[in-house]
């Protein structure tokens, strides 16, 4: 954290980086919208065209052209309007020449501010660029913004993106529960609800939200921090059918086997190198069909729940919006390397605050869910967990619908024209 | 049709039937309001538990017994609160000991309005009720109330639970695809979207909708109208990405190969005798993958699709309570052997009244899609498709949350005391 650039007139680089969520847009929004009431300090507003790799290639997309109505529309906007990547630059050490480019490209076009909005991975290229000022004598202030569906940055209370997962994940758990209790007697037993969650459980244990009373699905949740005994496993699901006629399973995609591998591997490699994973749920749901006899049906939401604005939660918006407006006011303050977070102040009423963490604390960290958040049998979540998590769904925060369709951000992504020769990434 | 028994006075059976959607419980909310003001004509209201395996197990809920504000709940609860099953009566030649059974207990309980909400199996079951009253002599008046996600129901405009899966579709193929949209340029450019639709692309149609401009996804829709040419196929996909960066696809569970069998099958039969279907989106994905080297997702909606009522069409919810209320009504006017229809009288603006049909023309009829809602290449929608779906999908109807989460109806479910004999279906 330093203090060095206190005031200084220049503009604005902001890129969308990593796995995009429903509410990344409107951090973008709440960055946007605060920024144009500084003109004399930001005369410009860039954003990278696919993330950093918007910087390293010099497109940069030029949002004075977009309007305040559009800019408006990105809080209900999915996805990430500029374009997200997921590339991580490699240590300063080793790859100077990328530094390099960024530093002639922030050069080139007056670019003082750095504003990154990505989850662990991304806030370690932030780590890299606010290094820049020192290391490189380049005077940019370095911003990260919090956000990923997976929760698992350290520090702040929660990330932006989650609370939507998790009521999308809540919401339709608690739907298709019903469904499968109106059918059970004569149809479906078993039900596999695969949901993302690499390797925290959070979203999974969202799922356990849908449960309000006894008998209520879920079920089951298997979550990574547990890993899958099937025997056991099977009896369980028996077990839960013969009490309540039927059974509903919330599954993470990065569900263990006893020794340690994933359940399930899709096959391939992601470009930071993790295994994709997915097909976890008809894996399982196959295989407690074989072994049960029980008739069975299996969902795999993959990128519908982290697109899911139309269930957003109210929280949730508000949160990546006020995360994206506080990352100007830091700046502002002449902070850099540094990343606004949540504070929770009170559980109920849910209250909570914006602070802010050096980035190098929360660069390449995973935080994991508490043990205690799981039940002792390793299927389900506990009280604890019930009262970090329930704050989080709360509030709908309904997108304008036209057409019987939410209205959505178009941008312009007119580029400011390029002032250097090529770089290829 | 008869109008033989005008005027008498007995209690009602009402049971639903078949796969559940988001909106049936919409249509017995209508049913029930609408009998309880006429106490003197209808004594009693009983729901079968579970369908007509209530009935014929003497299995009766008492409808009494739910409160006004459960009723009025059950408009925004998804699944079918009262049970459902998957059971067809046989013939009444083959099978009259069914049939001896249902007068048996319609007669124990004073029954005499027989009400059976469900797609074309059930009107067939319904159909067959209708007939005892003037085959076995016992005078029953039997409405038949349409419902079913797949929209395959002849002469009605469409089926109540259609309009609220469009919906869902055609929302979540906007969202996922602005994700895509996001990452394509480094990662993930093809997304397949598995939705139901076994023998008509109906919902997979429904998707179409959330193209609003040139590039948009979805890019291609597979029904299973149209034969998969998987060379083709490829082709296709190829000159997508090429063209737009990414390639969204949304297919039916029911395509099929051009020799005619199912492009995927689950195993298992259900049981009407049907295959069960599923995994389509893995398999078609991974085969992509494999061809063109591209980094690929999918989705599997499965019940998720049928239950989201938090997304259901404003449209779809009216017209599913209209249906329960009009088939109270044309049970008041005498007339048995029939169901309501839901008769579009105009486009733009979209309106539309109800009507009503013989059962005799609805059961085991199957409405496929026109030919002329696909486009040339069979792998779109035309506009024509676009206006009759259009108007389906309109409007929100938003549950009531409490918790973040829908509020749902739990009814009680009190059984009638049992009078008869213990009969095993």
């Amino acid at each position: 954290m330093s203090k060095s650039q206190v005031n200084q007139v220049g503009n604005i680089f902001y890129a969308q980086s990593g796995g995009v969520t429903s509410v990344i847009n409107a951090s973008a929004a709440g960055l946007i919208e605060t920024a144009r009431k500084y003109p004399d300090r930001f005369p410009k507003i860039y954003a990278g065209k696919n993330g950093i790799i918007g910087a390293l290639q010099e497109e940069l997309i030029d949002v004075s052209q977009e309007s305040d109505e559009t800019i408006s529309l990105l809080k209900s906007t999915p996805g990430g309007a500029f374009g997200s990547c997921r590339y991580k630059l490699k240590s300063i050490e080793t790859h100077q020449q990328e530094y390099e480019r960024l530093i002639e490209v922030f050069k080139a076009h007056n670019i003082r501010y750095f504003f990154y909005n990505g989850g662990g991975d991304s806030q370690d290229t932030a780590y890299k660029v606010s290094q820049l000022s020192e290391k490189m004598g380049y005077p940019i202030q370095c911003v990260g913004i919090p956000k990923t569906i997976d929760n698992d940055l350290p520090i702040t209370d929660n990330c932006p993106g989650f609370g939507s997962v998790a009521k999308y994940v809540a919401v339709s758990t608690r739907e298709a529960s019903l469904d499968i209790a109106s059918m059970a007697a004569s149809s479906t037993k078993v039900f596999v609800f695969e949901v993302m969650g690499r390797h925290a459980g959070w979203i999974a244990a969202a799922g356990g939200l849908a449960q309000e009373q006894e008998g209520d699905g879920p079920h089951l949740i298997l979550m990574p921090e547990v890993a899958v005994d099937e025997e056991l496993l099977y009896q369980k699901v028996q077990a839960c059918v013969e009490k309540n006629g039927y059974c509903v399973i919330v599954v993470s995609e990065g569900i263990k086997t006893p020794s340690g591998e994933f359940f399930s591997a899709a096959g391939g490699k992601d470009a930071f190198g993790h295994q994709q994973l997915g097909g976890v749920a008809p894996a399982l749901a196959n295989k407690i069909g074989q072994k049960l006899g029980y008739k069975f049906h299996w969902a795999v939401a993959d990128y519908l729940q982290r697109s899911a604005r139309h269930i957003s939660s109210a929280v949730d918006v508000e949160q990546a919006y006020a995360v994206g407006k506080h990352a100007v006011e830091l700046a502002l303050e002449g902070l850099s390397g540094v990343m606004p977070t949540i504070v929770r102040t009170s559980n109920a009423p849910y209250q909570w605050e914006l602070g802010h963490v050096e980035i190098s604390q929360v660069a390449n960290v995973e935080k994991t869910m508490p043990l205690s958040f799981i039940t002792e049998d390793g299927c389900g979540i506990t009280d604890e967990a019930r009262q970090y998590l329930r704050p989080l769904i709360m509030g709908e925060d309904y997108p304008e619908y036209e057409n019987g369709l939410p209205k959505i951000a178009r941008l312009k992504k007119v580029l400011v024209p390029q002032k250097l020769a090529p770089f290829k990434v």
